[in-house]
């Protein structure tokens, strides 16, 4: 009998979230890499640069000059994939496998920081702190109009995840729909809450009942760290490598202390909690391969703030934030999802495991402020 | 009351094989775009590179080499996600929430022609036959070993989508487990001939029940060439953009005039029919942008030939290809599927009967041949 090595035998993991799989090969890390590489990032950008449209006191795309901003700017994207309300009603569908729904809502951009050359690895956390506040408040604004059933904040970093532009900022798009993966993820929370005890010592969801993610966040805390899939955590909160993650370094952060569905709800203690540990995966990031680390980031939570105290679709989220960056090797070796992972399931070449222990061994001081 | 116009209103799709929403957003195609660009191909690619690990008589990786192949070359990947059985019995999963099963296969790399400048668009059309005879040879082969129970053929084209080698080649992935999506896809598959009557006028499915895909196919071979989603059609197959496409030119090619499970099950008249319009496909890309158009593409169908005669995991599937090419403008700027696509749900900025009408204008003369 040979004993099961999860280093050493490819194998599948299953996501509770989504209820995919993927494949974990973990031997494949030493295939020779000759496909394509990324492009050297621009070193040395400039505090302002005077043709970036998010720079403060510059003119947009579409003609708005933007404010002499200090801290935040927040503005609705010049090319919205949605639109506000009120739209069309909805089409005849032609056939009844043809079937099309408007959508209406509005995309929000949210410059970070004022300062061109600086990303959430090199902000201030009270700076951090600042973001948040902006990120619930739009949560709030949005998430209240007439309508609006879901707010996705988020943030693509990097010219390989898609940004244009490297000044800091992220997005919020608003829409009239709940989206399939965080429809799927609330389903298969509520399916959980449904069909399972809560452990004695994991904080509960609504009514008492069992939390997949408080679950899940409250046992990988409790392992030892040399084994586990923890990178780092605090008081409040723990930033981990997923058991079913998919992404080579991809990380999920949440609070694991009590169930907490939104960043509306947060203590103050929480929020400062939460600012810091953002700085602190940001520069572990960024040390992992002495880069400006790419990622799209998204923040997962109750839909909109009117659902509280709805148990079901109000509370039984709980917050998480995704992070899924591409870089596999090197500042310029990406694993690509294409092929096999786009006909049939995604694979990743290392374990989360062997991820997670990589970050760990990151240090905090972000490598351009560190003086030997 | 505004009416209802898809090239105007944003609004979300259905595809009904994976139960996913697509978020479309057609005005968004006017928006500038200053992120990152592909990089140039190369140009004039050498018949014979002898550094290629793929062209005859050269040396690979692992130390073989190949020999001086005249059509196609098959051999197994020496840097395999799955490796073949006997693999060790399934670990305990230290919480429930952690759940890993062995998964065990073969990788298999075909290379389509011992030219290394040619692709599929620039083959013969007996050449692809020859690829169609290969494909089903090591769907035979793989899909009848013991504990084999799903064989993945695809091909990731272009450095864009991951591809590490120029060389025409694809890649056959058997595992001892069906992958996440075409089991969703088969359930949905099974679930639609359960609850829908056939049409009259639609090939049928197993046991005389309402196959989706053959209801699909036959709806969009029948509506008026301008208004559908019909790229290129022969007596056998047809090649649309599917209403809930996701990737800007994304093509799904399938068999409307029967209902064929697998490409074994091919008469003589199909095969060439489909050597033919694979050939008419991968031409049209090429000539939108004038460029070799990367994509990954896959073939859904029975998961191994054993399955035959079982009507639902067997009979019930549909033959189906799936074309995901990235590019959205030209040949250096493709649509980046991050941040929101991964955070909420896909997005596209273009409506699929656009894109099939873009198709639909391109010549069947490959540019590289075609003479003023
Ligand atoms: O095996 P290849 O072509 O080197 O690798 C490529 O295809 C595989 C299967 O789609 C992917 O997992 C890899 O990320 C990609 O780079
Ligand atoms: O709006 P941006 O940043 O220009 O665009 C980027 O993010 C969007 C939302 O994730 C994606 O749909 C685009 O493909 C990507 O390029």
């Amino acid at each position: 009998e040979i004993e099961f090595d999860p280093t050493t035998h490819p194998h599948r993991r299953l996501n509770p979230l989504t209820g995919e799989h993927v494949l974990v090969s973990p031997h494949r890390t030493k295939r020779p890499w000759l496909g394509q590489t990324e492009p050297p990032q621009p070193l040395n950008l400039p505090q302002y640069d005077p043709k970036c449209y998010l720079c403060p006191g510059n003119t947009r795309a579409g003609g708005a000059r933007n404010e002499e901003y200090t801290q935040t700017m927040v503005f609705e994207n010049d090319y919205a994939a949605v639109l506000p309300p009120p739209g069309p009603a909805a089409p005849q569908a032609p056939h009844p496998l043809l079937t099309a729904e408007p959508v209406q809502g509005g995309c929000d951009v949210l410059c970070f920081h004022p300062r061109h050359d600086l990303t959430l690895a090199r902000l201030p956390v009270t700076d951090i702190e600042r973001i948040i506040d902006e990120w619930g408040a739009i949560y709030n604004r949005r998430g209240n109009q007439v309508g609006i059933q879901y707010v996705q904040i988020f943030e693509n970093k990097g010219a390989m995840m898609g940004c244009s532009n490297p000044h800091p900022h992220g997005q919020v798009w608003s829409l009239s729909e709940v989206p399939s993966l965080p429809a799927t993820e609330i389903a298969n929370l509520k399916r959980y809450a449904l069909n399972n005890a809560p452990s004695s010592s994991a904080p509960k969801g609504p009514e008492g009942k069992a939390c997949m993610l408080c679950e899940y966040a409250h046992f990988e805390v409790g392992m030892a760290e040399s084994e586990g899939r923890v990178v780092v955590k605090n008081n409040h909160f723990v930033a981990l490598v997923p058991w079913w993650a998919i992404w080579p370094f991809e990380i999920m952060l949440l609070p694991y202390a009590r169930h907490i569905p939104s960043i509306a709800d947060f203590t103050p203690a929480e929020k400062s909690a939460f600012a810091s540990i953002l700085s602190q995966i940001t520069k572990r990031y960024d040390n992992l391969f002495s880069c400006s680390f790419a990622y799209s980031m998204g923040i997962h939570q109750r839909p909109v703030p009117s659902k509280l105290g709805d148990p079901e679709d109000g509370d039984v989220p709980h917050l998480h934030l995704h992070f899924d960056p591409p870089l596999l090797r090197s500042a310029s070796v990406r694993k690509f999802l294409v092929g096999f992972e786009l006909m049939a399931e995604p694979q990743r070449d290392l374990t989360p495991e062997q991820a997670a222990s990589r970050l760990r061994g990151c240090s905090e001081v972000h490598y351009l402020d560190a003086t030997e």
